[in-house]
């Protein structure tokens, strides 16, 4: 499948698995669910036979960009997209739209996140293959989770019409529900989680921006008319990015096109959203406590997320459900149902102008 | 008053405080209440003008001597005793019996222990006088500090009749209460804390132990006389040692003794038995932490001790009443209130054969 290009999504600014995750080094090149591979390695490794290296892009801060191209080794160079500012996922896919429309004009991109976890490789790939064949067939896809829990931190997509076997038609896409909705959309059976993978034509999308979103659509085609005569557009880039339209591909686009449609998969997927998932996905002990680098000496304590960062021993007394994080630098100590929060220390340390610890 | 001598008790074997202490540099040697001075060093430093350098012995393990003069540069280091075994007080005063008689033998020992907090110096050093006078009339003096709480973690000393102004009669020594009897002493008003601190002649001591202790008043009267005829006892203690009764001066001694006294005082007396206590005795911001040696970010988060070592930033989320103390090879996390579990932790790297971090 040589007119498929892969657009990896790598955006992720480092606060929320603070503080191993920093401004410096984010998510995406932390082996949170693995220990020798980041969670970016793996999403290009999963794309092994089925989109070749030098088709596979991935759009990141141009902070990150040659930390980037050191963890990935195989691609191009070239194929890392440093974005001059960070303005949410629609300009990234722009550009990104623009430099896979300028080497095939009707390729299929398929658009992914950084940094899910995949529990089920081969299911992954088998829907990873079916949308791809969808997306072939016109209009904008999108991968929806079958719900296995009524999980109110994700987004989920109502589903319409069987289209053809195994595509359905988006009906609406749903914020994030309360508990009370997300258990509904459990027993509904017509909702999916939203897993934030898009699939379509380089030219649908660059059509559907011109209708939705016409300063990136206006922005893309500069960079694709450079890039089509054998320029650079990086120096193009940095004089306009700053000022495009910051908006979610879901809000900017997906909302409002006309046709949009989802192919339905289980494949054990994650949203490694937050330490709370980090401890979900651990491997536990008897009392439920997840250890990763670090001795310890667990004295009455459960349910307990321990991480430590080399020969260091970690003992707890008496302590439940608790996030521990040991850097060189910096410890972390939350209840596991406090993750979301971690952002607050990063805005309290920057305001402290304690910026060596973010 | 050159015929008074200090015994400083310091055998602490550094668990309590683990990870700060370890069994190398046991509590003794911790400045836990103040940024630049041991308890040690504080419990010397408080009899200046009382008692001459000279006449100050520390009495701890043979392990920690070395360190212990290191710490007490202005102590002959032949005042500094290593014991070659750990066999309690009683054993501890009566060696310190023989170096002071040899020396003086009506002389008054002051027995400390080398670690309690004291906040107030001036109302201490005045009751350290008043001690001493008492023992040169004869008999075992004890200092009882007037409760101010209904504590459970002391000894308590029920008070007879007044023997002189400031001295009663010692009716009954009481071994930790609860609550409920906490409650009842406190409202008593004739029960005080047991300090641990007593005063009394050498020979009064060396007469009691041949009456209560035989084999620990036969060794020090073998190690007096090594030390009259200008010898040293360090090899005749290393082989008789290990033999003595292992008792308290408190259980072997004061509880049988015919005239024990006690004089009464209130001088802001703390015994530093765990992180509960240090954290008693710190510093605290509104929100009831306490910080020290580390910088911090504390977004919810109450009633928490923390523990630094240095440059490293410690961050807290909605936690409550932690302990959290934090070394360069070792973290300890939790509640207050399990403070007097710390040794099941060094018991358990002691389990583990990890004794590099105990």
């Amino acid at each position: 499948m040589d007119d498929v290009f892969a657009v990896i999504m790598a955006g992720g600014s480092g606060t929320r698995f603070w503080p191993l995750s920093r401004a410096a080094w984010p998510k995406q090149f932390l082996a949170l669910a693995s220990n020798h591979e980041s969670l970016l390695q793996q999403t290009v490794r999963r794309l092994a036979g089925i989109v070749p290296d030098d088709h596979i892009l991935v759009v990141t801060s141009s902070a990150h960009a040659q930390a980037t191209r050191e963890q990935l080794p195989m691609l191009p160079p070239g194929n890392v997209l440093g974005e001059p500012a960070a303005r949410n996922t629609a300009p990234c896919i722009a550009w990104a739209a623009a430099h896979v429309s300028a080497r095939s004009p009707r390729a299929v991109m398929a658009v992914l996140p950084a940094d899910p976890h995949i529990g089920d490789e081969p299911a992954y790939r088998d829907i990873l293959l079916r949308s791809i064949a969808a997306a072939q067939q016109g209009g904008l896809v999108t991968i929806g989770v079958t719900p296995t829990r009524p999980e109110t931190g994700y987004g989920y997509i109502e589903v319409g019409e069987t289209l053809s076997p195994g595509v359905e038609r988006v009906q609406r896409f749903v914020e994030k529900p309360d508990l009370y909705r997300a258990q509904r959309f459990m027993s509904d059976g017509s909702f999916l989680w939203n897993s934030g993978m898009f699939f379509f034509r380089a030219d649908a999308m660059l059509q559907e921006l011109a209708t939705q979103l016409p300063d990136l659509a206006a922005f893309a085609d500069g960079s694709r008319r450079l890039l089509a005569t054998g320029q650079q557009d990086a120096e193009y880039a940095r004089e306009r990015y700053a000022e495009l339209t910051s908006v979610s591909i879901d809000h900017g686009v997906m909302e409002k096109a006309a046709d949009v449609r989802v192919v339905r998969g289980a494949f054990g997927w994650y949203d490694i959203g937050s330490w709370t998932t980090a401890y979900e996905l651990a491997s536990k002990d008897e009392q439920r406590n997840a250890v990763h680098g670090a001795a310890t000496s667990l004295v009455d304590s459960e349910g307990c997320y321990v991480r430590g960062s080399g020969s260091k021993v970690i003992a707890l007394i008496g302590v439940r459900d608790l996030v521990v994080v040991d850097t060189d630098d910096a410890l972390l100590i939350m209840p596991r149902e406090r993750a979301q929060d971690v952002r607050r220390v990063v805005e309290d340390l920057k305001a402290k102008h304690a910026t060596q610890f973010v």
